[in-house]
């Protein structure tokens, strides 16, 4: 009895152990977390920069852009045929063709001045795109009429603007064309440079400082050493942050020493928009990153609910975030997608694209905590009958690369889901085209 | 009698003048159009650009890169703890703790040789990150051992390379880590850079020239002229060309003449691996990029079973291929979606990532003529209960681009289906993201 009562006692004292080291206070919720950062991350992007359309492309309105003209700028002709007055032709038909005097004719790209203006009884040869002359409002499709010499007989009656493209029916002077915090895309492009307009405002890439931590890490141009490894959570995590419209800052990496990592996170708060610090941010001995932010910031989220990626968090520090991310390059990409996408977004005033999605089958069994948002890795393929088939990919850490470059997917279990099984439909978000037919290794 | 009967003949006669005029001599399936586009259109990419990896990013992958290394290049503690010989551990519990002598301590960016082979009843201590040092072949996590001065207490058993990152678990040598005609992506980044890679040899960008045909055209940075409307289909191209990685080659605008397109359309083919024809596709009197496309390749698609944009078309000139598109924008993206970009994924042996697409309830009847496959414009939005609204934009003509700015998404109605009914559940291509309760003017 007393073996028992000291065994219970031992297993009580490992356990406090266990959390005193591996533990973290308290695991936050991604809601919870998101909440918290929209209302302490008071940063905001407001610079503009003045760019050619094409540069814009990509990057986020930075004011409401208004239409200085109407487009199109004046009436047009919306095919081949004969500008007239549309009354002229009422009653108009096969049997009954109206006869009309060509005064003219109008191509695309002249003046509308060069023909006089239409009087009842009078028509205009006109082509497509061409300015309605003054006078007439329609068009006679040209399979519509028949042409003898300097008079046409018009075989089908037209209402008045019927093949006209009307001044303005795109954009009226004064329209919003691309809203603030847009981001700007080829169709915005397009209707700017349909209106005249060939520069655009658009906000400052936001600057993003990276600190990598940890002593066993070296620089990818460097040569390989015994008992370092490359790092390469920065360069993903660069990568990352130009596909978001972001400008990195590379801080290098800092040693497993306060110090050196808090000289750099001053330098990155003083120098950019926010600070991404991977390593070194979980519970164990050189887990050193905690406490410099703390010197710096005030830690708002330190452990997230979410699996990889549990020792993601945030601080903020004057309004600025300071993002801790995984040092394992999986489970810094979850977190970047976690929390650094919508900081962006949120100091941006924009919202990035969706990623696409796709539904298939499950095959085999996936289990998470309940509570936890679970990311697995998944290779997402059509088999012979065309149906998409979703393998979750066998894992043994959250620093495995290889699972994204062989998987093409994040079946993303939710916290109050423990799992799908075997067979189960589920919705995957894809990180690369579906493949056919290609099963993983 | 007679009078019905001559009716009939000068409708028929009418029916003929418009098939003449405005018809296509024939309209193919997009199915079909791919499927000779496949067969015909032999230009491939071919040559490699070695680029860093940051520039990589987007980039299609120019060969199978092999890993040249293992990763992890060496056995590493996944935990803090002690690096044991798991046999020595075998029994332990909490009631009968197994003790092991401590002969060093090695933490992460540490040579292995830093501490000596560890025999059995030895153990070192060894940080997340550090290799493991010769002889040990586990590593006790710091919460299941207790430290006694040079002594520590094992209180749970490991089992053989448990808590180890092995050497090439993520990658072994001459593993394939990028496949040819792969996207890279961050995580490919990540991969490479984990394994000492700085530099990728990429496909070198394919080079498109786009030609604008139309003599109203005017191009975005000149004056504002009478009769005449800036070009605003070419730079939307253009920017649809980089964000699919290719180069345009901006070669103008050629007025409503022959010899204007023809000559650009020899420099375009001789300098550039495809070209983009817009305007001047369709059938009308100065419809002149057919004939001036059949001087130099081989017409093999004109007219598509699409709407809008059926006067798109493709012909090919040694093995290259020559796009016709519209000159109203919106037909053109259209156009280029069809054609291009499955153009620009056969020439680079790759595939694009896939369109977000959502799923949403219709507000109102959208139709379709049978066997035409319709893209019809939408105003995608959250309503108040959250549930996804589809909106149909009201349009007059394809090149109000106005729908797609004030729109977001594009609902395709193939070409089975004759349409779809309010309150049918629709999938919609998204253009942008969702916006909550924001309904289009």
């Amino acid at each position: 009895m007393e073996e028992l009562f000291l065994t219970w006692q031992l297993v009580r004292l490992a356990d406090c152990m266990r959390e005193k080291m591996k533990g973290f206070k308290e695991l936050t919720l991604v809601e919870d977390a998101l909440r918290k950062m929209k209302e302490k991350m008071t940063h905001r992007i407001q610079e503009l920069e003045e760019v050619d359309l094409l540069s814009a492309l990509g990057r986020v309105c930075g004011e409401n852009v208004l239409a200085p003209i109407d487009s199109p700028p004046y009436d047009r002709s919306a095919m081949d045929g004969y500008a007239v007055i549309a009354e002229d032709t009422f009653g108009a038909s096969i049997t009954n063709p109206i006869e009309l005097k060509l005064v003219g004719r109008i191509e695309a790209g002249m003046n509308s001045e060069c023909v006089s203006k239409i009087s009842r009884g009078q028509a205009a040869e006109i082509l497509t795109g061409a300015p309605i002359p003054a006078g007439a409002n329609a068009v006679v499709p040209v399979e519509n009429a028949k042409r003898e010499g300097n008079v046409i007989k018009v075989f089908q009656q037209v209402h008045p603007y019927q093949n006209i493209s009307r001044r303005g029916e795109d954009y009226r002077k004064g329209d919003v064309v691309v809203r603030r915090g847009t981001i700007i895309k080829p169709w915005h492009i397009g209707a700017l440079a349909s209106l005249g307009m060939s520069r655009i405002k658009v906000l400052r890439k936001p600057r993003i400082a990276l600190i990598s931590t940890g002593s066993e890490l070296i620089e990818l141009e460097k040569e390989a050493e015994a008992g370092k490894i490359y790092d390469s959570t920065k360069p993903m995590l660069k990568s990352l942050l130009i596909e978001h419209g972001a400008e990195p800052l590379d801080l290098g990496i800092a040693k497993d020493q306060l110090d050196d990592i808090l000289a750099k996170l001053r330098y990155g708060l003083e120098h950019a928009d926010a600070v991404i610090v991977t390593g070194g941010t979980s519970v164990g001995e050189k887990d050193l990153v905690p406490e410099a932010v703390s010197e710096n910031a005030e830690i708002i989220v330190h452990g997230l609910k979410i699996r990889p990626a549990k020792p993601t968090g945030f601080a903020i520090a004057d309004g600025k975030p300071i993002f801790m991310l995984s040092g394992f390059p999986v489970a810094a990409l979850i977190g970047f997608q976690v929390l650094v996408i919508p900081a962006l977004e949120q100091m941006l005033g924009c919202k990035f694209d969706p990623k696409p999605k796709v539904k298939g089958v499950l095959t085999r069994r996936v289990a998470s905590p309940p509570g936890i948002r679970t990311f697995v890795r998944v290779k997402v393929f059509k088999d012979e009958e065309g149906r998409v088939i979703v393998e979750p990919l066998r894992v043994t850490g959250s620093g495995v690369l290889s699972t994204l470059t062989r998987g093409n997917g994040l079946l993303i279990i939710p916290e109050e889901v423990e799992g799908f099984d075997e067979g189960d439909v589920v919705e995957v978000e894809l990180l690369s085209s579906i493949e056919f037919n290609s099963r993983s290794a």
